[in-house]
């Protein structure tokens, strides 16, 4: 964990202990800040947080404007207690760019690491052990569970990184399912060949195979709401433009919110594949690379954070999150629930991510809203 | 040029020599040897020849088989003399591997080689000039054109490097017209964005659209005939799985026997790729990287050697060569011909490139009903 790692932690930390929060830095480099609550003893704690870490040449808001929003509202209660304490979260290592494995500090956080998670190297050959003892800390604890016993409800802001609450002109909405993922690695096997002696009939063109399917990909994706089909990355072989590629490897990225639509869509699609590799004379061979279920948030907590949003003034439409959060984890053990905030130009994981300052007022007011309502329950 | 060209020559030289043939290599490294008419003083010249080099990693009998053959009937004659010189070329540098630029040895021949040329650089930095002048000749001569004064026909035998005899269960087919050639470097640019947060409506995904193109082409080659459109090499930008694709770079080889269907085609599908991308809010640019016109082979020629294949008991058909030959460049200059000897499998430019002997025993036949033809003229 890199110099700027630590001078974020420095920075956020040393704002909540002004807010009169206890700071500590957990075994698997989680920063965590606790607000009491009302009664001192009470063991209820609701969760706030999300990612400190994002990808390599992004921006400034991807992650961490969910934890600065998390202090933002323990400043705004303005040293009022309420019934339950709040704990915010800044995890580390959402976005699995060194060790190239996602979601570390919140599967930390739930007791999903193992020694064979802890293994892992980076590209130095570094193992997430070594990596958590150089940033001072004891590897061996981050094996057992770190969730506080008392803790009933996580919630996480984060900006929406698609273009979806800017087209329908919202500032907020609320993430009601994150979707489940289907990966698959694909290869077309053709025969390469003279492109000048070879006539169109005699041909065994990987490419042109490649070529007809992924069209076929986009049009069944748009024949169902909501789902999502990419063909991220394609390489043909040999690559020279007077051969006939003999061979194509890509990707295929599949998401929806309903499992069953996306599955169904996928075996769809390996089906198409394949009738078009048999009709050209082309091997065809998928292999399944991710099979990740969608994750639904707690519908209580859904309601609430919309009505909060209502308060605060905006109709924050419900959403499926195409991306993976933090909260697609912490689900697995508590209540969970999102706030996406509108991404200008639909950017992220690029410099010119930006937020609104208006929307993120307008989150701060709808984050005290849900906070009232919790703590009249 | 390196060890085994050497060698090469030198086995050449030495059964030329055994035929009283006269033997030199010329100015630009190509390989002749001269079998005296019946009148030794006569300038009437036949100039049979193909290549020495190949490809790396290729098979036995591209180009070499040609001049091989060559000597074999000079062999055949048995010492009879014919009131004509037969000279036999073996041109050096047609693939253009090495200095990346093709028919060095025949350009040479006609008078089309000039200090732009000879000033083009290998891999290392070596000039042709340089490496001309390492091979022992002296480059300055190869600008002078050596094709001698009283050569009336120049003839090619080649291995087809295709599947078109092969299919038609035919041993030999003789060249009408070698093709003409268009390539063009195609991108079209759309906007790189998260595969999973970006809904199939907004996106700009440059990787459907080449695929919705590349379809097209495929289509409409299939639609004219003995058209061939091949989109050899394509790359994607960023190469990411989960990354919609917004840049795709390709590359469009078009050939036909007639320059007008080839470059209406050509036309009409650059239109066709700007329809998709204005369509699909995409950039495109096509740049044009070459515009090679069709070669007619001498009328006179063509047909005298289908006769000679057919007293050979061969109905050779006539064919239009894919790729660019020797022959294509010595047109320019000479009459000109070429006969297809079947590539078993359509393979070439392979380790399992091949020929059928019995198929090598009819082009050595054919070959002769071509010389008396000729010498009765």
């Amino acid at each position: 964990m890199c110099p700027a790692m630590h001078d974020v932690h420095a920075f956020l930390s040393n704002w909540m202990r002004s807010l009169d929060m206890a700071v500590a830095v957990d075994a698997i480099g989680n920063l965590h800040g606790v607000y009491p609550g009302r009664k001192q003893n009470s063991e209820r704690r609701l969760l706030i947080g999300s990612h400190l870490d994002t990808v390599p040449n992004a921006g400034a808001f991807d992650g961490v404007v969910g934890v600065v929003l998390g202090i933002a509202l323990v400043q705004a209660l303005d040293a009022e207690r309420l019934p339950f304490a709040i704990e915010i979260i800044g995890f580390s290592e959402e976005e699995g760019v060194r060790f190239n494995t996602p979601f570390l500090g919140s599967r930390g956080l739930i007791g999903r690491v193992d020694d064979n998670l802890l293994g892992r190297t980076d590209e130095m050959g570094i193992t997430i052990s070594d990596a958590i003892r150089e940033f001072g800390l004891d590897p061996s604890v981050s094996r057992k569970a770190l969730l506080p016993s008392g803790a009933f409800a996580y919630l996480e802001f984060h900006i929406e990184q698609g273009p979806i609450l800017e087209h329908l002109g919202q500032p907020l909405g609320v993430v009601k399912t994150i979707a489940g993922q289907s990966r698959y690695s694909i290869t077309f096997i053709g025969a390469a060949n003279h492109a000048g002696t070879t006539p169109m009939s005699l041909r065994r063109d990987a490419l042109a195979g490649a070529a007809e399917w992924i069209t076929m990909v986009e049009a069944e994706a748009n024949s169902i709401a909501n789902l999502v089909a990419t063909v991220g990355s394609i390489k043909s072989e040999p690559r020279a433009g007077n051969v006939i590629p003999g061979f194509v490897a890509a990707t295929l990225d599949l998401r929806h919110a309903e499992d069953e639509i996306r599955r169904n869509m996928a075996s769809e699609l390996l089906d198409e594949a394949d009738q078009i590799a048999g009709r050209r004379k082309l091997g065809f061979c998928a292999e399944s690379c991710l099979d990740q279920s969608a994750v639904g948030m707690d519908s209580a907590l859904v309601y609430a954070l919309q009505r909060a949003a209502l308060k605060a003034g905006c109709d924050a439409p419900l959403m499926t999150s195409g991306a993976g959060h933090d909260a697609m984890i912490m689900a697995e053990k508590i209540p969970s629930v999102m706030m996406f905030i509108r991404s200008p130009g639909g950017i992220s994981h690029h410099a010119d991510e930006s937020v609104l300052v208006g929307d993120v007022e307008l989150a701060v007011s709808a984050g005290m809203h849900f906070l009232k309502e919790l703590a009249t329950e």
